[in-house]
């Protein structure tokens, strides 16, 4: 665990200097806002959709300069959902990562444009032909992504979790299921999927990614429910018991912190085997997935 | 003129009907979020960038279903940039078009939301093959529109604006230009050449439309300045004296009224000039140049 746990470091390391690189800073009226997509963009982070963008691309001999523009753009984009997210009219968050968010450290205006600005720099990224020399590839990556993070993914996602907070939302298993599949399997999906595409894998092999991560962001978002049951807040960075709070329906509360756990390592498990295509290349991707039943933040 | 406002009903009509034919209608729990996004794309307004987009098509004999998705996705974008302008956070308008706008509508968190998905959706339109044959066409238009929209366009515009209404910038000519070239200038210039990406067209007729646009973007700007400080609001609908009120310096405020006419004037004939390179089919064009300074709503 020590050892992914490092590779994960380099690899977050590799992928923010890319981050710094495609993030501009002008001297113009405009610096305001690319200092508040600069400030939460490279705020840190675990950078666990670029581990998968970096180690799917490695699967294929992908140049990783390249994996790294990708791995940019899906940060880029996540980063614009966990500003939005943050906003009064959301989640109404003051902190992100124990440094004040995005609106609070700017003003929401500010915010609002920044995560704006965001989601298209991420496209702008993708579309460039430093990511790719064939077009082909990089307008793939472009669908994807776009589906990845609009309203049949991401932000429908997040329509849906915000209909379960004020209970117009159906509390089964198979429901809560659809919204993390919605909110964040799908980009999980995408990154872990992006080496195939980069690489012009097989379909055959895109579709292992893709059902390693499908599974793998489940037991992402159970663990993520767990801790913020059981977690301890100075370790996860950010108050624990607020889904409890605000009574909103969990893996966690339905199913209870035993079975849950049970759930996340049965998942982590079919993600493994979605493997079993690759060989022993494919262990980080392998490591990232028992990491992620095992973290404590 | 009303030969040409003919053309322009026609070309929202086709324009609309693609963008409802590309607007999913859900009716899974994220459906409130497509509603809110057909909701604000479709209450009407002028489409003028949709109409640039077909009629810079109409040059090179681009296919008319292909145009109206380009002309369909920066609809959306513009779309989403009115949804978040109007957020309280930003200029706090109840009203869009006469009808309440969309967090009045709805809610914050589903404008902000329903802004986000269209800006997605814009880019998964223009990725789809159904957009063009040619990979290296799409990706092209995408890169263009994110430039457009993002930090160097139409956000960082909306930044400054920002920054000028609570005095932060410069109130000089050129600083009011620069503002505008990046609120909307860079997205009406998109529109104006997407048609000649499409057609695939020389760069010197691609740039006799950019240069067109910029022009007839910052005509159609301080027109906009004009109506606010002169015009009905009955007839604009919009509440006028806005800018005014909120002591915020336009091209009509340090110009005067009448210069502010005469010099929209003059860029109407630059981009006029502009179109030189082309024949009388051009015409549409150039007969939007003029109903740009002459309109009254």
């Amino acid at each position: 665990m020590a050892e992914f746990q490092a590779a994960l470091a380099a690899c977050a390391e590799t992928v923010e200097k890319t981050m710094d690189m495609l993030l501009p800073r002008p001297d113009d009226a405009e610096a305001r806002l690319f200092e508040a997509m600069r400030y939460s963009a490279l705020a840190g982070g675990k950078r666990l959709r670029p581990f998968l963008v970096m180690q799917s691309s490695e699967l294929f001999g992908v140049d990783r300069r390249c994996a790294a523009r990708v791995a940019a753009a899906i940060e880029f984009v996540h980063t614009y959902s966990l500003i939005h997210d943050d906003l009064p009219a959301m989640d109404d968050a003051d902190f992100r990562r124990g440094a004040p968010s995005a609106h609070k450290k700017f003003d929401e205006a500010t915010a609002i444009l920044a995560g704006d600005a965001l989601q298209a720099l991420a496209f702008e990224v993708l579309a460039a032909p430093e990511t790719h020399t064939d077009p082909a590839v990089r307008i793939e990556l472009v669908r994807e992504l776009s589906r990845a993070a609009g309203g049949g993914g991401m932000c429908g996602g997040q329509m849906i979790d915000l209909l379960a907070e004020s209970g117009q939302y159906d509390n089964s298993i198979g429901a809560i299921t659809r919204l993390q599949r919605l909110k964040t399997g799908e980009m999980f999906a995408f990154a872990a999927v992006s080496g195939a595409v980069l690489g012009k894998a097989s379909y055959r092999v895109y579709m292992a990614l893709h059902n390693y991560a499908q599974e793998f962001g489940l037991a992402f978002q159970i663990v993520d429910d767990l801790l913020d049951t059981e977690g301890d807040s100075a370790e996860t960075g950010k108050p624990t018991g607020k889904d409890v709070a605000a009574g909103k329906a969990t893996f966690v509360s339905i199913l209870g912190p035993e079975r849950a756990r049970a759930q996340a390592k049965l998942l982590v498990d079919q993600a493994i085997q979605a493997l079993d295509v690759f060989d022993s290349r494919a262990d980080p991707l392998r490591d990232a997935a028992r990491f992620v039943v095992d973290r404590t933040k």
